[in-house]
Parts: structure tokens; C-alpha cells; sequence
């Protein structure tokens, strides 16, 4: 397995194995990786001849008063985990390689990313819109795969990949979980013992929501109102948001007569944690 | 001579060619070709097996009042002209394919386009950077040719080549002048006769300036009032803006001491004209 730290290297590499005739699956991580990205890195291997996994604590995607500093990092860890799962390279970049001191171009996606996570996190698909552009010029993969519980990211990034004609399939990984339901992921380790006790609370609201839909129920509003009651009754857990929109243009609904997406994030304490699940079609 | 419409026939071609081993060269341009434009056919040419021209009036980088329905197009005479060149693809898009009802995402330089014609024409090199994006995904170029004329374009464009990681080698084609000195450019075709002898002053006004800083004037202030006076004895003429800028930066500079760009846009009627020059370096 090859570290590649330099972009100018990942580049030449990804060249090199396109010269060969090689597919090359790409899985965009922020590294201390899990489960859930190892499923997508088996998603990526089932696609490709190549698999790159990059590790990459994107710093424009943070807002000033996030979690950037203490996001956790684990290389060593992390460079176990893509042997075991037969990754071939992982793409290793330090932040002042992709962002030098005049660095000046972003990527904007200005319709998806205005809601949810987008609302709350202002900048937030700007940073994300703009490192995956340029990881998909460093690795040129012929796929790219994303997680499911990242809902609206993988939605806006399949926007931009369409829109700037990026010749890149977009593959959706589902939401890897605990055997409690608590979806996984890297801020998980930043829960305290009874956080995690109650984290998976959110799940079982969800899938409350999904036999409310199931039952009959087509208005958002009401739905959406037992699920935030529901979420209310959390022990240590404070509402961040809380929608039902459409699945493909992420604007809320009225009534849930198209596939629709449950989007929450909720606090405990200072770690937010998103989960999501589609309702219909 | 192959004529493409289709962006994803593009897009398949271009792949095509990189899988027989061909080295592509790109143009982009908004068609109605000048000898400008074919000197930098001739400059990708020199660089490429292949050489592919779009031919797109590219409606985002227009602002709501400028002249993008009066803008002229003449792709019988284009076409032909690209034959002559020996050009191997034209890519002429309809906007509708380019963009789609819900297109949503803007490739942004938020620096060096901050000021001279991206002060005066607000989201121009937004509607620019997002469209040479689009062109580079689509046409998968190993090099690609701007002319210096639009010289805070080329500047712009390098950085988003930079910024965005493109594998693209981005080339300058000097600026092309008719013999009276007036730069090429499509838009002349709107100038009156009277407007059109008056035109070929600007460039003689630039080489006034050019020859002040020979003479030993390296103060900014100096050379721009006296360019400025220079402008404003031109009948029909209306300044749009002068600046002194840094080559690199774009920055207004207060003395010439590393090689800076005297640029400037002038007003002939309804018609708008761009020049420049750099001095040292």
C-alpha cells in the first residue's frame, strides 16, 4: 500500500495507473476511520481496479468556532485499518499542500447546501465542494463513493459533479451503525459514557417517524412536531434542526407524497451528531 | 473536422483520444473567430495532437445588462475558419445542455478577480471560472490557451487551474492587433466608423506609458494621471477604469518595481473595450 503525501505524486500516480487502463475508486475520508468508511472502501474495490482513500482534515470546511483543533486523528490507526481492507493507496496531504498562502478559488453549490447542515454551518458545502473538487483532479478516479449518513453532502456533491461535468460516477455507501442504532462516526469518540447512552435515541426516534409514515401519516408538519418532541425527551440532547424535505431538491414539504429525506442533527454538549432516514420510494 | 454538440459525446470523445495516446490542446472562445484566436490555435497546436475549439456565448459571465443577446455569432464563418486552421473538433454547446433548469453549483477566484473588469463587471469571472471548469471536465485538455489581451482572465484562470488542481498546462497567446494597433477582439465589430478610428488611440496612449516608464517614471501615480489625461483626449471616449496593478497579485502598486500590468477598459458608446500592457519583467 503507498502513502502518498505529495499532491504532485497522487497526480502522477493517478496518471500512471490510468495509462494502465486501471479504474480507480476514490473514498474521500477525514480519516479515524470506521466501519462505515470501510464499507465504503468495499464499495469502492467492487467498482474499481484501485482503491485511494484520502485522509484529509479539511480546514475550509470548518467554521471559526468548530471542531477543527481537536477533530481526532489516529494515523497510524488509520494506515492499519486501509491495509487490512486492501486499499491501495492512501492520499495523505498536509493542509499547506492544498492550501497555499494566496490560495483563492472555491466551489459554491448554491441551491442544496442552503438548508440543513448548510444553514447551520455557514461555509461549511463551500469547504467540502471545494476539497473534493480538487481531490477529484489530484486522484481523477473513475468513482467516488460517499456515505449515506452524510445526506445532504452526497446530494450536493452529486450536484457538482454533474454540474461541473466531472466524469465521475457517485456511488452511495448506507449508513453504517452500532448494533444500538447509533449511526457511526469519527465524533462519536467525543461523547461521554452517558452521551452514548442516549446517542442511540435518535435512531429509534427516526424509525418512530418512518412507522408514522408507514401508519398513514403524510403531513410534515405533524411528523415533523412528534419527532421533535420526541428528540425532546433525550436525556442531554438539544434539537439543531430537525426537517423533512424532498430527497432530490432538499426543500421542505408539505405533505410526504415524493421520497422524502428526515434530516436531523442534535447536540450533546459540544458534539453534534447528524443521522437521516428517506421515507417513501 | 468533427462539430459536437453534446457535452457527454465530448466528454466520450475526449476520452477516446486520451485512450489512443493523443495529447489534446483547447481553445475556448465565444466564437465569431478573429486572427486572435486562430494565433492560439496555432499556440495549441504547437502543444497537442488534437485541438479541440468551443465555441460557447457563455451566458453567466454576462451581467443582466450587458450585451449578451446582442453579442455577435457567425458559426458558418467559424467553422470554416476552424477548418482552415486545421482545427480537429469544434465544441459548440446550447446553453441548455451546459446549463440545466436546476443548475446550481459556481467555481469562484475570490482574489485576483476582485478588481479592474471583475469590479466592473460583478460575477464575470464567476460566470468564467465556472465555465473553463465545465470546458476542462468536458474536453479533459493537457493544455489550454487564453490570449493576454484578456489579461485579468488568463491571471484568474491560472489560479483556478492552481487552486482547483487541474492537470492542465494553461498558455498565454500574446495579444493580436490589427495594423493600426487596436486589439482584436469580437466586440469591435460594434464600433461605428468614427468610433473604430478613434480605437487604435488606446494602444497608442499604452505605448505612451510604456515609453514615460523607459524614460525612468516609476511612479504609479504619475504614470496613471497621465495615461488617463492621454484617454480623455480621445473623441467618443469614456474611461472605464486605468490601473497600475502588480503582474502577479493584481494589486494597485504605488511605484513600478516588479513587473506590473497597466490595464484599462474604455467605454466607445455602448461599446466596451479592454487593452493592456505590462511593464518590466
Amino acid at each position: 500500500m503507498k502513502i502518498i503525501r505529495d499532491p504532485k505524486r497522487m497526480q502522477a500516480q493517478a496518471a500512471a495507473w490510468r495509462a494502465e487502463g486501471k479504474r480507480i475508486g476514490l473514498v474521500p475520508t477525514m480519516g479515524y476511520l470506521h466501519a462505515g468508511h470501510l464499507s465504503l472502501v468495499r464499495l469502492a474495490a467492487a467498482r474499481a481496479d484501485v482503491v485511494v482513500v484520502s485522509i484529509f482534515v479539511n480546514p475550509t470546511q470548518f467554521g471559526p468556532r468548530e471542531d477543527l483543533n481537536r477533530y481526532p486523528r489516529d494515523f497510524v490507526r488509520d494506515r492499519s485499518n486501509c491495509r487490512g481492507a486492501g486499499v491501495d493507496a492512501i492520499f495523505y496531504p498536509a493542509a499547506a499542500a492544498m492550501y497555499p498562502p494566496d490560495y483563492s478559488v472555491y466551489v459554491n453549490e448554491e441551491r442544496l447546501s442552503a438548508g440543513l447542515c448548510g444553514a447551520r454551518r455557514p461555509g461549511h458545502f463551500r469547504g467540502v465542494c471545494t476539497v473534493v473538487a480538487k481531490l477529484f483532479n489530484l486522484v481523477s478516479p473513475h468513482v467516488a463513493v460517499f456515505g449515506e449518513k452524510d445526506a445532504q453532502q452526497l446530494r450536493v456533491l452529486r450536484r457538482m459533479t454533474r454540474d461541473l461535468n466531472f466524469p465521475i460516477e457517485i456511488v452511495a455507501g448506507p449508513i453504517a451503525r452500532e448494533p444500538d442504532g447509533l449511526a457511526l462516526s469519527s465524533r462519536n469518540t467525543y461523547l461521554t459514557p452517558a452521551q452514548r447512552r442516549a446517542a442511540p435515541e435518535l435512531r429509534r426516534a427516526l424509525e418512530e417517524t418512518a412507522a408514522r409514515y408507514s401508519a398513514g401519516e403524510r403531513s410534515a408538519a405533524r411528523l415533523r412536531a412528534a419527532l421533535r418532541r420526541r428528540l425532546a425527551r433525550i436525556p442531554g440532547a438539544r434539537v439543531d434542526y430537525v426537517e423533512l424535505v424532498d430527497d432530490a431538491t432538499l426543500r421542505p414539504v408539505r405533505r410526504v407524497e415524493k421520497p422524502a429525506l428526515v434530516a436531523l442533527a442534535v447536540w450533546f454538549g459540544k458534539t453534534r451528531l447528524i443521522d437521516n432516514l428517506r421515507l417513501g420510494g
